[in-house]
């Protein structure tokens, strides 16, 4: 998996600093947005932790490049609807040597392993197959319907690898590009940072958290899974019985 | 592929009547609701589609219940952000049997549907070997860890098929709760009845529209690909070529 | 002000437990919805509350028509994007002898209702002349311009009226239809019916969750502000200091 | 009117180009924007707008700065839900000494706009004394209830001033700051560049357009009104019979 950050809203804690004094002020944007020194935006910053207000936040996208996830992980994220997504398409990218995503669980199994790697032979192979055997139909189709060679040859391609990525396993590896506001984001991590989160997501959100952090400091001081806000869990019976852990280990990732 | 209406807005087409007059009319809502003959309600219909007034018809909702469909598609589906969907989880139904989806181009080919068939009983082999592997292992684990058997066993068993699932393909059938409102729904058609969408969502959406027109015939008389509204292609360079057929097919659609 | 629960998704709480049992079940959906009994379904909301599972309740929407209410009040309520609106609109309809919302305390105090009155009369006076003398003005161009007597009227009046409108006050009241899902309704309860909102978007979402309440109590019997839910107060420092109140009060708005 | 664009997410159309071609290619996004000289950038920008494909403008978002507009155009623009707002509250801000727009209509005609003045000045004096009556009865109350003078000075004055300002009029001059993504300020020019669109909301997106284009040209270089980009009009009945000047227009407004 590797995550970088493509790009980012400029200066993100001035702006948002800017919209929050906006709603309480009756200067002009110019005078606000001069009178923010760095220790001002800070302050205003933690008054919108302190009090809840969490629209001014919205202001400011982070754009994420993310690699070598699976497609798996694509049906969790892509569930965020406040956030815009650029999938690698499996209509129009040809899988001929894909790779993909191995669980840690089965990659420290040997015999798990072995048997994980066959089935994704097979998988890349019947794929290949199934694509060559459709190609040829519908070339002869595209032909004979008066297309010339090299447009029949498009079509057919297209046409073919359509149906024969019903083989891929969601184990296939994907890229996509991201954006979402840091109020989307805060949300994200929420969920995305517990405990209970299924493993993949959790190592992309934890990654997508350390970039945010570098980033904007002070914006995202908070953000993680609800305990290291809160100090508690608020996940009841479906509590992982290890908060403390939890928050100990977001302290360290801000420290980095 | 079954596809239900389950419920939707009552007297969908009154409401986006009253939602419509409402906005250009002195009298209380009363008076207006009680003033909206059937003949009136379909008036203020055409009149907002002449017109192009899309946002009345959001106050109504159409939820469906899709089965038989592919994990392909779901990824589709879900790219559409104004709508809620509650789909089967493959992290925590265990799919020991599961049914799968065979694009007719495959099914209609007897060697490639051979291979097909072959890949996907493959990989239900390998979900099952996988599955009892890792759950033996995760029993071990969270027995030590002093989990009584019964836990152990529940615990073991959802994290053992959170990762045996990489495997599955993307023919593997889902089922899913989706509701729209009607804009939203009609933004869907214009995309999904197009003759350039891929053939399963294309069908999906089809099966949808027929449901609605039963249920709101006025609301959804214009609806479909961009060429039933507009009576001709918007696509450029990428056209099908084939808009008055389109144009015939949804008109027959419609009439059943 | 006057608030009307004007229609919602039929038999809510059985929709949203289908979409929650869903996810979990393997069944196909006709099964799972008869095996839906009225208890199963109460037992189905309860749990999804406890473990904080939000995304089935989308699924329902509950449509309301609002009148005489203030364009304060439209200011804020617009403010929920998650949501959909038709308001009567400043732009078509004529204020001639428009209608006004009188703050309580303002209605409490001999003196400021008498300024308050006056003011309103000195809002609706000047609008009609300055509606008269644009009216007259545009009339005039119109007819210059080649256009029929009848059609210059027309056009003359919706020009005047779309100027004149500015020296209308806050307190104009207006109406209009609001449909909103579930869950965004959960989250406008949490907000707006706080001892903290403004009184009036406060008395409005009141009467909203009675509303609610009487056509879904167990999907609304935790609905409320943050410390209905949590019998404690989220607000830290703005804290309103009576949440005990509070929860009482909401408990016997559901009792009714 | 005074609009800035406070900022945008840096190399805009880069950005797009790389999510646009991350879709159909295989290679690393890495390679993929190393790749992106800006004659390829652009050549991404028209093709994706000759295909019709806008979800990856959604990568990019824009800052505005909007000052000196009236409450009436802030009731409009809050109604594109696809975007985030904040706006100089009411609630927080006294308004002793409020500004205010007038309506080039009414600031055209003597009659007219010695009128609207003094009606102006009667809301500034109503709202005024309105306050200083409300404060003096919510300053006793507090006090009463045990404040300290200076909390109950606070809780006085905004109890006021929240009842106050009713009688302030749409003219009522607010500040906010909007962030929009690409794609959601296109449907924003489209609506509100048309010829249709009501004056001040009109002129906002004529300044907003001109920033837009300054910073990105190729991204912006078909927005505006849907006669520039279709040359032709589709509002039907409704159409102002303009749209070769108003095509004109906009080809000059990119100019500059």
């Amino acid at each position: 998996m590797k995550v970088t950050l493509i790009t980012h809203t400029p200066e993100p804690e001035k702006t948002i600093a800017t919209a929050a004094k906006l709603c309480y002020a009756s200067a002009d944007i110019d005078t606000l947005m001069e009178g923010l020194t760095p220790e001002k935006v800070d302050g205003f910053l933690k008054m919108l932790t302190d009090i809840g207000h969490e629209s001014p936040v919205e202001h400011v996208t982070f754009t994420f490049g993310i690699e070598g996830v699976s497609r798996s992980l694509l049906a969790q994220i892509t569930r965020h609807r406040i956030a815009s997504f650029s999938v690698q398409s499996q209509r129009y990218v040809e899988e001929s040597h894909f790779e993909f995503v191995t669980p840690p669980e089965i990659a420290d199994n040997k015999e798990a392993v072995k048997i994980y790697n066959e089935q994704m032979q097979s998988s890349i192979d019947t794929y290949n197959k199934l694509a060559d055997i459709l190609k040829e139909k519908h070339f002869k189709t595209f032909t004979e319907l008066g297309d010339d060679e090299k447009t029949a040859k498009r079509k057919a391609q297209k046409k073919a690898i359509e149906d024969a990525r019903f083989v891929l396993p969601n184990a296939c590896a994907t890229k996509m590009l991201v954006t979402m506001n840091a109020r989307s984001l805060m949300n994200f991590f929420s969920l995305r940072c517990c405990n209970r989160a299924q493993w993949e997501i959790h190592e992309l959100a934890d990654k997508m958290l350390r970039l945010c952090v570098e980033a904007a400091p002070t914006l995202f001081a908070n953000a993680g899974p609800s305990c290291v806000r809160e100090g508690r869990c608020p996940e009841g019976k479906m509590a992982c019985g290890k908060y403390k852990d939890v928050i100990s280990k977001y302290k360290k990732l801000k420290e980095v």
